[in-house]
């Protein structure tokens, strides 16, 4: 398809190419501009038609929404952004350089410049910058006959029209009501009669995360968002969840592999860009782990004279590492779905302990068995594994309760997950060592 | 809220409670099971009328309705089977012991026992496991008025409505119209002069994650699924979506922190069967750790007189592990969000040599100053500084590259991540660095 689309255009084919692309979707046509040079985007994006063009910008990325930007005319744009849903064409705006938001507001009514400004100053993350205004209203005084008949006049516009809203005069939200509700009873009926009074609402302020496990807990498809005094301002559809839920969780993804989040596609991200993302924190790890190394050299003489400990380093802070890494990966996991809370601190303390003992103790004995097997003496063999066993009950213990810690103490639990766990759990364990070959070995 | 039910349970002041449950939402009640002993969970069920008996039976865990069905009439389970939607019910038959599912089926008619068969055989995660049968279906000489009225008398019952489907009297899918656009347009219209014959579809069985990558790439709330000729066998709806998508990132992210994946709640598995999840790939990367301690055996002579160089084994260990796991979890994701595919090779090797090089020199650079000003020798500080550059590129690059080579070669990208490359990472690590003191310091 897209190597098909590239040869068209280099051919200079370009009916042929208009006439194919009204036979693809949208974001088919928008997954052709991430192969396509930058002079090619521009030739492509002008053979689209107008109401394709506004579809196909939605889905583009930055830099291609900026390319197009700067390679067309103004009206043009300005044909593009009336055909975009509301909330669309607010993330673009956010992304855009100044100079273009300039303009684009200067071309704006009163009305509409004041609703932009608005929508622009909601926080990143928070329902209001997610709603869109788009919805269909309807008050209590309707029949369900005039209800319909309000939707058929102003439904065409609106992202949604699957629950429909009921106001009053001062805009405050009263009830809803679903199209499904609507098609299925008696046409006389009233609205008051067959609306919803106790609705799942969200205001403008709280955070998407919360707002995205409102949408898997009641199972909704769009969401009202209202003020602090109760007026409607905007609505929440389900496919811009479904994209917060993406990101939040490769920001966790993100977080707990050490690195500071970005939500650019990988192959769109520049090399410096990326470095600058992952040195951070590999610097403030590396920089931690010399704890490790004082911990050792205080122990220069017993390794110098059992060098052999040594070879077991890897694969104890491995293990530590792993171990540690299982239980902060359930619990952190857990925590984001609201399947464990800070109340359940004890629970999972105690929890993570007998799990670790059991593990701990069936991965000592076998590399106990293993060792001797090998050929290793019998006290090193003893020393090892006793710090293994110790090791993974640590590891697990601090994995598993550390990420509530941190969420009691207003910090963020994937952040404090693999990196930082390993770096505590990888100290503790070379004191135990230590401490267990000085007695088993003598020291 | 469920410490006031359970205090209304102690009290026996069941006709209080059983008014207060009626204003509840379902899910809000399933909730309340969670805290509630085996018998007191019993006596809630009781108190709900029909309809919530059947709504909150869906949200409750398997043990939970095992403990229900235990405990209740026959009949009584009948009537909310009936109540469930389709795939609840297939949900819920699957988690039974055999013996239940017998006694349902005895009591159910030969067609439902037929479709109910059919449906318990898809393959766990295909689209098939996770359709429902409830949906409109429309025929193409209907009118809109025609078709508003047929969903007016069937649609009660179907799950959703949103989206309808135009058979054929082969029950072949022609296809969709949304009761977005019924409702708006004219209602002499025919369904064949509106209906969009370029749908969506997916097949029994497909699987799960595809369906969820085409629900996010097209923005639907349903998606029809058709047998191989064509015939409409059932719908998807996006709630069992959220909860596909939900359960497909846990297993990532358990396997990416090597344990068997779970999809049971943490407070709710037992401790052995965790341990179980966790013990298997802790041993076989404890064992894969051997290499590592026969690597550092080979070069006992070395280490013998130069002992400090075991100080800096934890540190390089951890750096090598946490560049590698911030590669693979960045191409893991990528490919799990399809934005990164098995053609782009190269492009990883390429992109991730130029990162790993900017952050390897620039962490050799620092950690080289570091040592001098913390006093060590200079050639100790430049075999670590030398070797923990070319660490940080080895493991990135396998990092990067790993994951992509598994799904060529069918293999989950997952659990090639984090302990996989530590494994590889930490071996290749051991060797440079005893390649380089053996040149600089010399022996």
């Amino acid at each position: 398809m897209t190597e098909r689309i590239i040869q068209l255009i280099e051919e200079k084919k370009f009916s042929v190419l208009k006439e194919e692309l009204v036979e693809m979707k949208p974001v088919d046509i928008a997954e052709v501009f991430d192969e396509l040079s930058k002079k090619n985007s521009i030739i492509l994006f002008r053979l689209l038609s107008k109401d394709q063009a506004s579809d196909v910008f939605a889905y583009l990325s930055t830099q291609q929404r900026k390319d197009i930007v700067g390679a067309i005319h103004e009206t043009k744009l300005n044909e593009i952004l009336e055909e975009l849903y509301f909330d669309d064409m607010i993330d673009f705006l956010e992304e855009m350089p100044a100079n273009v938001v300039k303009k684009i507001l200067a071309s704006s009514t009163e009305e509409e410049r004041k609703l932009i400004n608005q929508f622009l100053n909601y926080p990143e993350n928070s329902a209001g910058s997610l709603m869109t205004i788009e919805y269909a209203d309807l008050k209590k005084e309707m029949t369900v006959r005039d209800a319909l008949n309000h939707i058929k006049k102003i439904g065409v516009d609106k992202e949604t029209i699957y629950t429909c809203y009921v106001l009053n005069e001062k805009r405050k939200l009263q009830g809803i009501v679903s199209l499904r509700k609507l098609v299925l009873v008696d046409d006389e009926l009233l609205i008051s009669d067959i609306m919803n009074e106790d609705f799942i609402y969200t205001t403008t302020l709280d955070d998407q995360e919360e707002v995205a496990s409102l949408f898997k807990k009641y199972d909704l498809i769009t969401l009202p968002v209202v003020d602090t005094e109760n007026r409607l301002v905007g609505i929440i559809t389900i496919d811009d969840i479904m994209d917060v839920i993406d990101r939040e969780n490769t920001e966790d993804f993100q977080k707990m592999a050490a690195m500071e989040p970005n939500d650019e596609e990988y192959l769109l991200t520049g090399v410096f860009s990326l470095a600058k993302k992952r040195f951070f924190w590999l610097l403030i790890l590396m920089v931690s782990a010399t704890v490790t190394a004082t911990i050792i050299r205080s122990y220069e003489e017993i390794l110098g004279s059992v060098t052999i400990l040594a070879a077991f380093f890897p694969m104890l802070m491995d293990t530590a590492g792993n171990a540690g890494s299982q239980s902060s990966t359930l619990i952190i996991r857990g925590m984001a779905l609201g399947e464990i809370a800070m109340e359940d601190y004890l629970k999972v303390f105690w929890k993570e302990l007998r799990v670790s003992m059991t593990v701990g103790a069936s991965l000592g004995t076998f590399n106990f068995i293993r060792m001797l097997i090998f050929g290793d003496p019998a006290d090193i063999a003893l020393t090892v594994s006793i710090t293994l066993g110790l090791t993974v009950i640590m590891a697990k213990v601090v994995g598993g309760t550390l990420p509530i810690g941190a969420k009691k103490l207003k910090l963020d639990p994937a952040i404090m997950a693999g990196p930082m766990i390993t770096t505590i759990v990888d100290a503790l364990a070379l004191i135990v060592y230590f401490r267990i070959a000085s007695v088993l070995i003598g020291f």
